[in-house]
């Protein structure tokens, strides 16, 4: 697993109003299908989404105390087969599977694990943004 | 605010199990002080702190239900009096200052504040990680 981080996922109860802070702050949004609000940073991006859905997508309890915190950290890989050999990784490492690698609606393919403390990341292929050489994430792709 | 992160910040109870899992995982440590374990990433840095220290530390409930997540997200400054100008906006843009700018016993000036879903930021000036100058954050400075 290389050292990076490619997303970084709050979910939001209200997505408008979160993006609206940003904008405020001065940050530019990225162009995105409806559903979602992004912000490339570099080698990264910072993704808004509905809090109810991403827990849903994960398998997880929105709101239970001590449980999902709601924020993600989104490790992206090359290759769709990567997948599946990072999360083989996860339970000898200490870690927990919360969602096998399958394919997702939105054309790639992913997994939930959770670390030790229960932060969930998610790892993911997403054939429409490929990494740069270096491994950086941008939401349309990276050179 | 330039559209970037700095730092993010992993709540832990358990800090070796933690960093143990990121370790079998294959990632390798940076030297840093006792009491903090952190990660460089490509332009940002993944740290570990115990939860109760960070939630302290930000003034919040460690473990209330609905209340800090564990989770913060850094956005370091090149000059101190950057922290207050950034936390200046804050409010206006419908956010709230959870900590005003102040020095820290470790050499930096920082405070902290929350998004409107909550999420806590913290905004710092460390003079012992000078950024890089495209704002690239690295533990021992960036270049």
């Amino acid at each position: 697993m290389e050292q990076r981080i490619s997303l970084i996922t709050l979910g939001v109860r209200d997505m408008e109003a979160q993006a609206a802070f940003f904008d405020a702050m001065g940050w530019q949004r990225v162009k995105t299908e409806d559903g979602v609000i992004a912000y490339d940073l570099p080698g990264q991006t910072l993704c808004l989404y509905p809090a109810a859905d991403l827990a849903r997508d994960i398998g997880v309890e929105a709101g239970a105390p001590g449980g999902f915190s709601g924020i993600t950290l989104g490790y992206n890989v090359r290759d769709k087969s990567e997948v599946a050999a990072v999360l083989a990784r996860v339970e000898p490492a200490g870690g927990r599977v919360l969602k096998p690698a399958g394919d997702v609606f939105w054309g790639g393919h992913h997994g939930y694990f959770a670390d030790p403390e229960g932060h969930v990341w998610e790892v993911a292929h997403n054939p429409f943004s490929p990494l740069g050489r270096d491994g950086a994430f941008q939401w349309n792709g990276a050179s």
